[in-house]
């Protein structure tokens, strides 16, 4: 993807359907065995699109400094959004709260996190909104609380917080504390019905441009872009994957950590998210790989040494389409490949890893770096 | 209790300590076995009232048509408020967003419920934002939910609802449905640590005038006065009980419906309630009399026959000291009293007892008043 930029102005690329499905298979890729199927919010963007609507992908660098942007997303449970389905007016009705509220025009829109479904969340709210959306995003990945954010790593805070739902209500939330906002969050969307959208962690063009992070829309695209070619073309769409991410701005230190079938899957459903272990073995006796997952895959360990470990991206794949499997679609007997990538530089700092690190999740080993622990590229 | 009223203006009385602990104590027989205990409240207002703070009671007759009045009150688990003490900020937190959310001066406030702890609460704003308590509250005793109120039996929306809680916290709510508002403020609450502050219903001066439950702030006060002023005069309290009942504003057919010692108890806490039965025996074989609660005591039965229903008023006092008991501090031994008072007649309505009637709380038998039931008057 190109940006030129053009003086003060953000270089803007308009995205046609053929990009949002790239986007779609960048961000489950992305959603590291999290963050929701994305198929359902690519079939409404794929309708908005069709009645000639457009989505104006922009650079971060462009922003002016006051201008005022809001990232989005859905909050609840991803299973729910598989039988509920939006009313489609959330994410304006919260927009347009946010404006209310604040008595300021929002400029531009990103997605709060960019994998799994909430990766295309604000695509949709630009449709509705004629707003652009700015490449970045918040997480780099999909996480399982509203807390794990790099705006909330750099002290900035979640209020105000804005929920709504398909049935037309609204939540406005404004807290001292970004874990009381997550609390307050969390059992607000359980009695929306499980799922509603939230806009929080607004800030300003220049917030935006020193704390997100950046290009994260365009690497996703470019991992789904780069898939899709692979296979159009015959070649390995793992090949194409690995090319992508390589090529990316916060994604490039990436490789296989292991091939095999699983053989073993524990998994429970406790406070409302889905934890458990997946165990892999080797093809002809090649070890055994297990992955411990809350939503989201956290640690992989081969043989028992770590191989990766939260906030680096660990997803599961499909070992013959390379389609990526969310952890609650994993199954006894699935020929798998376990792909890991680096996660953006700026959550793997101290800071980041109080927030988002493996001891947040109650795994014992401290971070090290995949690439590290893998010899990738040294 | 007089209320003057002088051409537009509405009549004003002060509250000193004595009125107050005097509310406190018919707030508690009000509250029909829930509500909260009072205490905690009293001993706030009168820490208030000694710092030099005052507290002007006015009649409802002598509202504007256009005043902004706002009721308010806790919502959650009165067993967290007996170890969870308020920061004394909350009410007047959720009065100063309300007015910044809607660009209007709150004009004066009222209890949204008279029955137990809330009905002190809107004494405790009314010192903290000088503004007068309008004699009049929406529920004319306790109830279990927030949609129990008058305003949603005539049709006003909860909306806006504010949630303030101890550590600063504000949540609005926008909703088009108050079963949406309780179930959402209900998560809240519990996400708050249990309990929060709560304003919504507001109106204007003429909704106030045409839908509150008129004079029961004022009814409270009688009763606990009458009480007391049996008590320092060495007769029977219970006689002044009745004595303000039968001459109050809202709740005039009043009788003793028991007299026994409680011979069994079941108490279980069912979705966050307070749920179950008390069993009363009668001194020398006077037969049994049944009480089931959700809360607050919702029916009676004397040996099977029903002596009193829901939203009518039955309260288990102390049989020497009149101190009602709340169902929660019930126990097996207790020598007691039970005592039924009217409900006001804008809650015996059908569209009324359609919210707060017996079917709501699965009670088989349909409502009958209890002054038919028991003879009184007739």
């Amino acid at each position: 993807m190109q940006q030129l930029k053009i003086g003060d102005i953000a270089a803007a690329r308009k995205l046609d359907r053929r990009d949002v499905a790239d986007l779609a298979r960048g961000c489950a890729f992305l959603g590291s065995g999290g963050g929701g199927d994305p198929q359902t919010a690519l079939m409404e963007i794929e309708a908005a699109l069709e009645q000639g609507g457009a989505i104006e992908l922009i650079d971060a660098a462009g922003l002016k400094d006051d201008a005022f942007i809001a990232p989005c997303g859905w909050i609840g449970a991803p299973t729910v959004s598989l039988e509920k389905l939006p009313s489609g007016r959330e994410a304006l009705q919260g927009l347009r709260k946010l404006e209310e509220i604040t008595g300021r025009r929002v400029d531009a829109v990103f997605p709060i996190e960019i994998g799994g479904s909430n990766g295309l969340a604000a695509l949709l709210l630009a449709l509705r909104s004629g707003l652009p959306v700015v490449d970045c995003d918040g997480m780099g990945r999909a996480f399982p609380e509203s807390q794990m954010v790099i705006f909330n790593i750099r002290g900035h805070s979640a209020s105000p917080a804005i929920l709504t739902d398909s049935k037309g209500s609204c939540v406005v939330m404004e807290t001292h504390d970004n874990l009381a906002e997550e609390r307050l969050a969390r059992a607000v969307s359980v009695a929306m019905g499980g799922i509603c959208h939230l806009i929080e962690y607004t800030g300003t063009g220049r917030q935006v441009r020193e704390q997100a992070l950046l290009g994260t829309v365009s690497d996703a695209l470019a991992v789904g872009r780069s898939m899709r070619e692979a296979h159009e073309g015959g070649r390995d769409p793992f090949e194409g994957l690995f090319a992508a991410l390589r090529a990316s701005s916060q994604f490039s230190r990436a490789g296989v950590l292991f091939d095999g079938k699983i053989v073993d899957l524990k998994r429970e459903t406790r406070d409302g998210f889905a934890v458990g272990r997946a165990v892999i073995d080797g093809f002809g006796g090649g070890g055994r790989l297990e992955i411990d997952f809350k939503n989201e895959n956290l640690v992989a360990r081969v043989d028992g040494a770590v191989r990766a470990l939260v906030p680096d991206i660990i997803t599961v794949l499909d070992r013959e389409t390379a389609e990526p499997i969310v952890t609650e679609r994993l199954k006894f007997g699935q020929r798998v490949r376990v792909v890991g990538a680096s996660a953006p530089a700026a959550m793997r700092m101290p800071e980041a890893l109080a927030v988002v690190g493996p001891q947040v999740f109650g795994i014992a080993e401290p971070y090290r770096a995949i690439e590290t622990l893998n010899g990738w590229g040294t």
